[in-house]
């Protein structure tokens, strides 16, 4: 990943050794969100579905002074629209001591060079309708609001519900 | 896929031989959702895409009376909360003329089955905000409107721009 020269932020993407770092940073972030009852992964299925025979994510870790910071949790999509893959940011954090460094932004940019590289149509995130500072940041770097789509989720017990019974 | 004796429907996982039906299904979706202007994908790019050394999503075809008449385009996505993968239904589509015969449902409870024999997490899709009749279908499903999330997009003309200027 690119450095500056004396640039105290670099971006590296993450290996097997980083999971409890992952872990510890997801957690984080769930708090921030207020959804850490929601959280019930650990570090044996980090390893498997990041890191194992599928890889079903990619992470980038940010250090600012050598002290990790932050993480981009991304993977592919498809855009049958468009005809290409395109790459989904599942989760983008900084901690909060370090916020308004530009380590987010950093972060994203990395993010967007990986998909122009890979010849991707498209970049998509979610975010939560109360968080405004996330919201601006977005927009001014050029992100379209997609406002009247809604996502829609079946859970893993109305999964294993439905596939039984119907 | 599963198939009920003298049952009209039937649903196939789909192969390269059906890129021209998948790609008429395509337009067809976007001519419903009013968004034709936004469709650029080419036979060549489903080819590769969905059918290539990387396949970057699946494709189920419903059949009635042996017709082709609609289809469920999909990939795993990975949720950090839960651990593990999920499946994000990207397309999912009915011809008009064969609505209200249980195509839809069928196509999403054979996709609801794929997930729970991969073990995953959760199953997700989008919708339009104005789309009333599949909000109703989805919600009676026992699927959960995450209504305070906005997606955010940033198009290839950006992620290049932005990449080559940042």
């Amino acid at each position: 990943m690119s450095k500056l020269k004396n640039d105290p932020l670099i971006i590296k993407k993450a290996n097997i050794k980083d999971v409890p770092l992952i872990l510890s940073l997801i957690r984080e972030l769930a708090e921030y969100e207020k959804l850490l009852h929601d959280v019930i992964v650990t570090e044996k299925e980090l390893k498997k579905y990041l890191f194992g025979t599928k890889k079903y994510a990619e992470v980038l870790i940010a250090y600012f002074e050598n002290a990790p910071v932050g993480m981009a949790l991304f993977f592919h999509n498809y855009s049958t629209f468009v005809g290409k893959p395109g790459i989904y940011l599942e989760d983008l954090y900084v901690k909060p001591e370090y916020r308004g460094k530009g380590i987010g932004k950093g972060l994203l940019i990395e993010l967007i060079k990986i998909a122009n590289k890979r010849n991707c149509g498209r970049v998509e995130w979610a975010v939560l309708d109360w968080n405004q500072s996330a919201i601006d940041f977005y927009k001014k770097l050029g992100a379209e609001n997609m406002e009247s789509w809604r996502i829609f989720r079946l859970t893993s017990d109305k999964i294993s519900k439905i596939a039984n019974t119907l």
